[in-house]
């Protein structure tokens, strides 16, 4: 692996068990076993590490924004949304603390609204798609409000499930608690062939 | 008012502004105009104050979690979510960055996930109260989510609107937005003679 890759890679685990506050670029390069002179020749600043790590996680969630193109079933939708759900717990540090980031970094402003905007768009997609194949029956403003909330569960549950008592197995916890409610809150609008699908999916995180 | 509540409405003003991280006690102080030895007679840490203003906060919801035993129409939900918004708003610096606060003031924890568990149950046991009197349908699983999202979407919302682009009249913003689309969320399970109702107030938010 290129040193280049090492920082980030290292620079992502330690923002997400440390939290992105507490990890300074000197603290990256000790636990990498290089000098802070040979990560400043990579990256200035703390805040271009940050950035670069938020463009890897628009890159990572670029196949999904692709993948609406072919939704045709329930599974399309909830591969994309378990792949995306995926790339939001390996990016943890980027949504947990929003508030941190954009007053730290006030340049990530711009990046990280059109990200979310264009998550909002996508999920609103494959939904219309769902729509289409007549997997789902919904009014325009239910598909609005539906990929919006998926988008803001998934954004926020890390920081929430922190206020929450811990979850008792067989409860889903992380991203598969957050994937089981969403499903659920889909559940009203999928149809009678549809529904038992949806169920087994369900019941898949529930355990 | 006592020095003691101005201290704590001063305070809670400076946190929604600029963020608890950024307001030390010291700077409560001088905006009050009254000696750092003052305001620490009163409060001994910057945690205390945090910690009585979320004691505020949960007297502010108790309210809420009273009324549900006399929930019977879809009005009573919507004015005590509506309420249940508005205190949110009121204390929005201590949803808005969970993992600050818990972090510099652990102490906290317990009373604040005590707080997210009793929000969830309340919103929990009016979703059970509008089914008995039939105004929605909906199975447990769908009435559990439901609540869960509730809460996350009122805890969330501060920080997710910032990922957001500007929202332009006539959408909704802040805690109406957040209103607007939980009603939406609440919307497959209304039965027919509240559907229209419904409706009706989501559109005092689209407005």
């Amino acid at each position: 692996m290129k040193t280049r890759d090492r920082i980030l890679e290292t620079a992502r685990l330690l923002f997400n068990e440390e939290g992105l506050a507490q990890v300074s670029t000197n603290r990256v390069a000790a636990e990498l076993d290089i000098s802070p002179g040979n990560l400043h020749y990579h990256f200035k600043r703390k805040e271009d590490l940050v950035a670069w790590l938020l463009r890897r996680f628009a890159e990572t969630l670029r196949p999904f924004g692709d993948a609406h193109r072919s939704v045709e079933a329930l599974d399309d939708l909830w591969v994309s949304m378990h792949l995306a759900l995926e790339a939001v717990d390996h990016y943890r540090f980027l949504l947990r603390d929003v508030d941190y980031l954009l007053r730290e970094f006030p340049a990530l402003l711009r990046p990280m609204r059109e990200l979310t905007a264009q998550r909002v768009t996508t999920m609103r997609s494959v939904l219309s798609k769902l729509l289409d194949t007549g997997v789902i029956a919904a009014t325009d403003e239910q598909l609005d409000t539906l990929a919006l909330h998926t988008i803001l569960a998934s954004t926020a549950w890390h920081s929430f499930e922190n206020l929450l008592p811990p979850p008792q197995p067989p409860a889903p916890s992380g991203i598969h608690a957050a994937a089981y409610h969403l499903l659920v809150l889909l559940s009203p609008y999928v149809d009678e062939e549809s529904r038992h699908y949806l169920a087994y999916l369900r019941s898949r995180y529930a355990k």
